[in-house]
């Protein structure tokens, strides 16, 4: 029986000020930090040895991969960094205070771009400062795969493929395995995994830095789900 | 034309207390931390952007890179782990510290064990306490592949292959590589690239934290080789 433990990012800085992220490279807080740490040590006290390990090209998820496997004494784990875990697309609402922002487009409209399943936000353009496309990490991507913005939906889209083709057969073949990223990157691997529907799964909340064990049968049925904490 | 930059790890704590470590997996010191923090900040300021990274499976060469790509805002690289890169085994002299190995085999044996290039140190014995017969990160090898004590020579064997078959065809593809690792897996590798002979190659002294930097032609020829202090 293998396991899968999600584990969302700790407290960035952006999240302390409250701005929308998204693909933007911001860095953890000191509380991110001891979080991460944390969720490290709650893995050790477990008892959980992984095989593989998945983040995305975003620092604040490596750096909390890094501490978790480093707190769990598995720092030597193989570890895949990919963008398809980043976290959703927040379009040209990315570095705009939530407040701010609410004030700009009306609370209703902002509410609506945050909770809806397949909105699209306002899309950031390609030639804008900030632009994934002038990204060197991106640079190894179809430009046509790099947003503009994007809703769970489509998050859900980019991170699905990756799941199949690179995790669920290593937790068919008894493989336990950490996938350190985001909110939003975490919720659509759970919609997904625990079938969850589109109506619901906008109330699933993932706490930073609170890992998230999943138990699979060999068909890859969830057999428990719990949080360690 | 590609560049390779070897980093051996900041000091470990047993750097620091003087025992011989080999494949144990002991930790960074404070200063070996800083060490590796600085060796970031001086690939940043010489502008280097690497495409892939490559460390050992023990945990000071690891933080090492991990420091080194954070400080040079490069974390999201892709990255391996291979067992092939850990420092030389020192068999039974793990753990060791050096001036009482000297006190029980006499200062001359112990010299040959640490300089001459083809004597095997005294092994250590695979059911041991702390062999790697034991140790979860090596369970995939082979158990005939898991040494009880190398040499130089034999440490070079392990380490070519991997340099063949997964580094130099990125650098013969123009991508620039980071390794971090350990100073006999290093000196292994720097004797292949220079053609350094089995005379010269245990008086070369890689220091630690300390940037080496290999720019080569389209041939996998040395064009220049540099220190970054």
């Amino acid at each position: 029986m293998a396991k899968l433990v999600l584990i969302r990012h700790g407290q960035s800085e952006w999240n302390l000020s409250n701005q929308f992220t998204g693909w933007v490279d911001v860095d953890l807080s000191e509380k991110g930090v001891e979080q991460a740490k944390n969720a490290g040590k709650l893995i050790k006290a477990q008892g959980i040895e992984f095989d593989y390990a998945f983040t995305s090209v975003l620092t604040r998820a490596i750096k909390t991969l890094h501490y978790v496997l480093e707190e769990s004494d598995q720092l030597w784990i193989p570890e895949v960094k990919t963008w398809r875990l980043n976290e959703r697309h927040y379009g040209a609402l990315q570095g705009q205070n939530k407040a701010e922002a609410a004030k700009k487009w009306g609370d209703e409209q902002v509410h609506i771009w945050r909770r809806s399943y397949d909105t699209l936000p306002p899309l950031l353009d390609k030639d804008a400062e900030g632009s994934a496309a002038n990204d060197r990490r991106y640079a190894n991507l179809d430009p046509r795969m790099i947003p503009g913005g994007e809703n769970l939906k489509v998050t859900l889209e980019r991170v699905i493929p990756f799941w199949e083709d690179q995790i669920a057969p290593k937790l068919l073949d008894g493989k336990n395995v950490v996938i350190a990223a985001h909110g939003n990157s975490l919720r659509a691997l759970s919609k997904y995994i625990e079938n969850i529907s589109d109506e619901d799964i906008m109330n699933l909340e993932m706490a930073t830095g609170e890992p998230v064990v999943y138990d699979f049968n060999d068909k890859l049925k969830v057999q428990n789900k719990s949080k360690l904490d």
